[in-house]
This record gives C-alpha cells, sequence and structure tokens, in this order.
C-alpha cells in the first residue's frame, strides 16, 4: 500500500454537484502537487469500462461492483481516487464500502426540486418525458446515506466551501503528497 | 500524463510464464524504488471485475475490453501497468492496443507440448478432459503476435534472462522513478 492508497466516494442526485465538485477537488490536489490521483465518473466509464449496462438496480449493481473493483486496484497502486457516482442506495452504497477497504463517503445533499431546477444536461426533462427509465429522483428513489463521512449541502454552500470541506476531510486522512 | 504511464502486455499460452516473468518484474521494479506499478493478471480480475465471464470468444474480448480500460485508466493516474493475459489473437490484441495509447507487447512464447507439462494448476489436464471449454492450446487457437515489441523464449530463457530482457525494455521508454 503506497500513500495515496484512499477513495473519496460522491453520493447524491443527479444534478446535486458531485462531478462539479469531484472535478474542482481533482484540479486542487493536482495543483497542489499530487500526481497520482484520478477521477472516476459516470458518464466516463459508461462510455468505457461500463457501456451496455442501463439504470435497471440490477445494472447499476453491476456499475458500481466494476467501478469499486477499479477503485479497490488504483488504490492498491497508490492512487488516490475521487469517484462521482449517483450510488443512489444503501445497499450499493454497503457494496462499495466492503468493496474498497480506504474508503471516505461524501454525501453531496440537494433537494430533487433544486436538482432539477439545474438539469445541467437534460436528463431530468428526458426522464419526465419518459426518455430515461430508472432515473433517480423521477421514477427510482434515492435514499440518503445513514452515515455520511461529510455533508456537503450545495443549496447553502458555494462550490470552494465544498471543495475546502473535501480538502479538511482529505487532511485529516493524512494523505501524504507523493 | 505521469512519469509512469505506459503498459506492458505479456501475451501468450497458459503456463508458457507470463504471470511468473510479470510478477517477478513487478518485485524487481519495486525494489529499484517505482512505487506507482500494478500488476493486472487473469486470476485476479476474474475473481473480481470480471466475474461472471467464461472463455468463450466473445466472453475473453469483454474480459480484454474491461482490463484495457482499466490500464488505460491506471496508465492516466500514473501508474505504470503490468498485463499478463493469454489475449490469444491478433484481433483481440488490436482492440487492446487501440485502447491503451502507451503499450509495448510482449511475447511471452513456449511450445503448447511444454506448456502442457508445466501445468502448474492443472488446467490444462482439465481441459484434456472437457472440464474446461475454450482453453487455448486444447480447443481454442493462440496465434502468435505479429509484431511484438519483445519476445521472451520460455524454453531457452532463465526467468531472470526474461526479467532482465523485460527491464532492458522499459529503460528504453524512458520511464522516470517517481
Amino acid at each position: 500500500m503506497s500513500e495515496n492508497s484512499y477513495t473519496i466516494w460522491f453520493t447524491g442526485m443527479p444534478c446535486s454537484g458531485k462531478t462539479t465538485i469531484a472535478s474542482a477537488l481533482f484540479n486542487e490536489l493536482k495543483s497542489q502537487g499530487i500526481r497520482h490521483i484520478y477521477h472516476l465518473d459516470g458518464d466516463v466509464v459508461r462510455s468505457g469500462l461500463c457501456n451496455g449496462l442501463g439504470f435497471s438496480i440490477l445494472d447499476r449493481m453491476e456499475n458500481l461492483h466494476r467501478i469499486s473493483e477499479v477503485s479497490r486496484m488504483m488504490n492498491e497502486a497508490g492512487v488516490l481516487v475521487l469517484a462521482s457516482f449517483v450510488s443512489p442506495d444503501e445497499q450499493m452504497r454497503s457494496m462499495v464500502k466492503s468493496t474498497i477497504p480506504n474508503l471516505s463517503m461524501v454525501y453531496v445533499k440537494c433537494s430533487a426540486e433544486e436538482c432539477e431546477k439545474r438539469d445541467v444536461k437534460g436528463m431530468w426533462k428526458k426522464a419526465r418525458m419518459g426518455e430515461i427509465k430508472d432515473f433517480t429522483g423521477v421514477d427510482s428513489e434515492f435514499q440518503e446515506p445513514n452515515d455520511p463521512d461529510l455533508i456537503l449541502d450545495t443549496i447553502n454552500m458555494s462550490l470552494e466551501e465544498c471543495v475546502e470541506k473535501s480538502l479538511a476531510l482529505i487532511s485529516k486522512l493524512n494523505i501524504k503528497q507523493v
């Protein structure tokens, strides 16, 4: 195990701000000199590692299973992983936690109403029109996590605050810069 | 891209020596101070990332597709990847090469007769008895690679020689120790 053997996992509804926060955090950590770091994001893996998988419960589980395995392997190689995935229920998050030994769970909290208003890629609209099935917040439930290590409330906190809080969490983990 | 953004891919028949060479090379590189390195091996991923996949042509393609994606992502995170997989034909190896931008292909060469004689885990025996289907060398073909970057002949070369030749290949890639 190397110094960066850790995963920060961002869970939250679509358009809650997971990818935005993880990307900003990634850039900040890079600028601080952390070189071995990777941002695993839903959109990216679905076009590669997980193409062919849909959004049914079973396909989501398989999606998260593969991502978790990759995170664990990357951690073993000394990479700090930032993972941003809806991961909508406790069963899925438990599977993730049991696969990745060194993990902090960050809940990116935002009301469904606000997420739908943001709708950065028009996904909520498509889900409302029935063009996307099993969309979390529309016809699939999001369960709030029971015991997150950090909550980022993206209605009341700025992006800068969210990044700061994430950095504080990481600094507590005593991850050395390599 | 970091300094270690590279994959060394070992192809060859079952029991040709891929895993043995990659493991020894991994240990040697670790002892030389290369910290961000990962050995992706068939047996390991089949119990995690690729569980549920069999050995049919389609399942092998999907197996190698996932592994290639993981190798590429690890390279992006600055990890030097040693991958040991049968990868039995040119179509599969082409897919691997087109997925991973920085890759050297190492052909671990050994006759089918000698591989079967070694049979370290009794897999050849099981295949001969029909307990494993689509086993490379028994009821599935191994095509020699057209243009490997290195050939390691494990009948005529010792393990030490194979590791030395691999190290020479890596040193030419100018991978810095980080």
